[in-house]
């Protein structure tokens, strides 16, 4: 079991307090037991540290002085905690080597130390890596490659010709390469443009359950290192998503659309087909991007909810908006 | 086969018609045949009835005298026949037992009468209640506890240390307990806070087809008794959902939002994190809750269409609205 | 392999080059290599027509002289190009046939011609047209029909009662066929209307992936022929698509909409429920139609982001818009 002389010495923290004390577990500050680690980002739950009985708390040197119990001493408590929070990972650990129900064609490579789970799928001329994992009932299509130590949850589909960077982690349902929207319209319905390209996904990504980004219309859909997605967000073809990009739950980026890096996409918000935005841009949630984004900064455009009788009066007006808005210039002319 | 008869006793019903009569079927009031039961709930529809050729249909008292067939006379004829699709559900009945195909660790513990589908994976420690069912290709991670009569349909994913009360269905290509999205920034990317706490789901739930509910960061994610979740909704990490809430498709709830009892959320509403809505709060499709609701109500934010030449011209109109605003006042303060 | 000249018979082209020169791939007008075929669809990007190095341009008639290497001359450049894609798709083709780890069950028809992949679960009574393809881990209810030609992709659940017309596209972890959401409240909680209609969906559809398709609550839901749906779109009970329509990624149509035929359907696009919206209509990206449209054209209604700070003095605006209003309305009364 972990002590607190061994989670100060990963963390780089300054431990006030006895360095052999067991630590099995994380708590939030009100409820952190006397065996569980917590944290205090914020000062203004100073309170809720005044009161605390768990076995310690990552805090800044500023807090110091109000805290009751164990302290770990260091400059940002919560990215502390996250570090921290890996000792306490309650995910089972795969076993290496392929489960006898899994179907692994003779012509795809796994490394030894890779595990193949239950039931999983995986196709001729794939590759995976050293450490990678593949949950059961997971399906990885022709020659794809899964970088070392990754993580494939339960029931993701992996079509042929993707490639993901090592540590890169798929959550469960995702489906990573399947055809992009893209077909012609040939007068009496669609004529379907087959989808050719693939997905490149750099290192260290994380995507979230249920999303799916779709392969290339010709050349790649490409997703930087770093970048977390998270649940059910669609990424479209041809889309390119630079490094360390952070994008919220139920986003949609539509075909060919490059965003930069660094940025943070809030949840819902849509990003239109064939436009740019830069490199750390802001958008809220449930906004709408329809042309492209130059300058770094915050981006909004959805309306919070208001009681229904002045959301009804509210919208009503804004069908008449721009006449509005022309009866306004009257007036001021006639005032002139 | 169900008779009148039967059925006018199963729903508390006083049957005007033969009891003998047979019934196989549901149908409406405009297409059902004279072995289908149907029913008439709103009495604009009275046309319908007259001309319905139905076995029999589920009427209130004040429609008696309309009922040009047999009649079932309830106080609430949609809540009584929503009660008798019971008799005629489809879906075909599971056979208790493991399927030869299935994969469950030894570690678990399965009731008799459950049935574990084809190509289903069980991992160690998990609970299957009595009569549970687990359908084909289905994944349930260690230490998971599914109740009794529980419903997992295909290709769900439930992750480890979920646990799902008696009758809870869940629809095919749910994601249950995958990672919220926690991460710290380092500086110069992510770091992902391991998330550690599970998923509490009540009796009698049930969730949709391509819904996602996270796990919790440090505690749980809730979802109360009698919740009913549509399809494709994303619940993230430690949101509360209180009992018997209604939620329709899309919608997402960010981390740690809490949304009351008998709350009705509209498709594709998007719910803050870290915001409460009390009980019994009706949420209109797609709009915004950005901040606490504290009065039951109803509540809007989303503009409905309008011909592209009117919405583009009050779009244009709207990005200068705090400008006419102000000259709205100018000209009152001129006027006076 | 590929010659221009057999690429030329096949599109109807008029060939200006060498008959024999082979091509083996697609490539963009700016990469294409000496052995890929590409395309100008439009006249803006003559300057890449003219230093493109295909081994062939699809183009009209009126760019015939600004290109230095092989062309193949037609009508609509872009409509050919996706023609010729069928010749250069490169997802691996399905061996005939029922894998040994498939589960079929005695009483499931599968045409000698038909491919049942790796895991995948057919139920009884199920038919599997000639050529159709399910692929692994895929699961098809009791009853179903899939047509010929068909292909569903890995991990799509498939409900009982479900028919797929020829050659529909069925992309990974899409659900057809999971219950409406249909509940009768009964003063404390919900009552389940079992959902005992089916999907019928027509000939040469294609479904992106993690789509989901609700059966119909009584009666069936309707796709028509030559229908395309993007990903994570949300289909609701009841609801009947026209043919040839188009629906762009985290669309929502909600219960008993009914959508005309040519109609296109902008990203996370919402269809309120029992309204109709006639053919050859077009919502923008993003919109709300919370009501039927009856006249063919464009309509839109999301507000596209600004820079935050406007948008929360604009959005504070709305909130007072039809008191605004109604102080330019006591302007103009003075001022008569």
């Amino acid at each position: 079991m972990l002590t607190l002389g061994e989670l100060a010495r990963q963390l780089g923290a300054e431990l006030v307090g006895d360095p052999d004390q067991p630590v099995d577990g994380l708590g939030t500050i009100q409820s952190a037991t006397d065996s569980q680690l917590t944290f205090l980002a914020n000062p203004r739950y100073r309170s809720f540290l005044e009161q605390t009985r768990a076995a310690a708390v990552l805090i800044p040197e500023s807090q110091r002085e109000f805290c009751p119990v164990p302290a770990l001493i260091v400059k940002d408590p919560y990215l502390s905690f996250a570090q921290a929070s890996a000792f306490f990972e309650t995910a089972p650990v795969a076993t290496p080597g392929v489960h006898p129900s899994a179907v692994v064609d003779p012509q795809a490579r796994i490394a030894d130390s890779a595990s193949i789970g239950p039931n999983a799928v995986v196709d001729a001329g794939v590759t995976v890596g050293e450490g990678a994992v593949i949950m059961a009932n997971s399906v990885v299509g022709a020659g794809s490659v899964i970088g070392d130590q990754c993580k494939i949850w339960p029931n993701v589909t992996i079509y042929h010709g993707v490639t993901l960077g090592p540590r890169t982690i798929i959550h469960g349902n995702c489906v990573i390469g399947g055809d992009g929207f893209g077909f012609a319209f040939n007068g009496g319905g669609w004529t379907k443009l087959h989808q050719v390209g693939g997905v490149v996904i750099g290192a260290d990504v994380e995507i979230g359950a249920g999303t799916t980004v779709d392969r290339g219309a010709i050349e790649d859909t490409v997703i930087g290192d770093g970048v977390i997605l998270d649940n059910q967000i669609q990424v479209a073809h041809n889309v390119v998503i630079g490094n360390h990009t952070a994008i919220a739950g139920k986003a949609g980026i539509a075909g060919s659309a490059k965003i930069g890096a660094y940025c943070l996409i809030g949840g819902a918000a849509g990003i239109a087909g064939h436009i740019e935005v830069c490199d750390k841009v802001q958008i809220l949630a449930m906004s709408l991007v329809s042309s492209s984004i130059k300058e770094p900064g915050t981006y909004g455009s959805a309306l919070p909810v208001d009681t229904q009788s002045r959301y009804r009066r509210n919208v009503a007006r804004f069908r008449n908006l721009d006449d509005l808005a022309r009866r306004v210039r009257k007036l001021e002319r006639s005032s002139d």
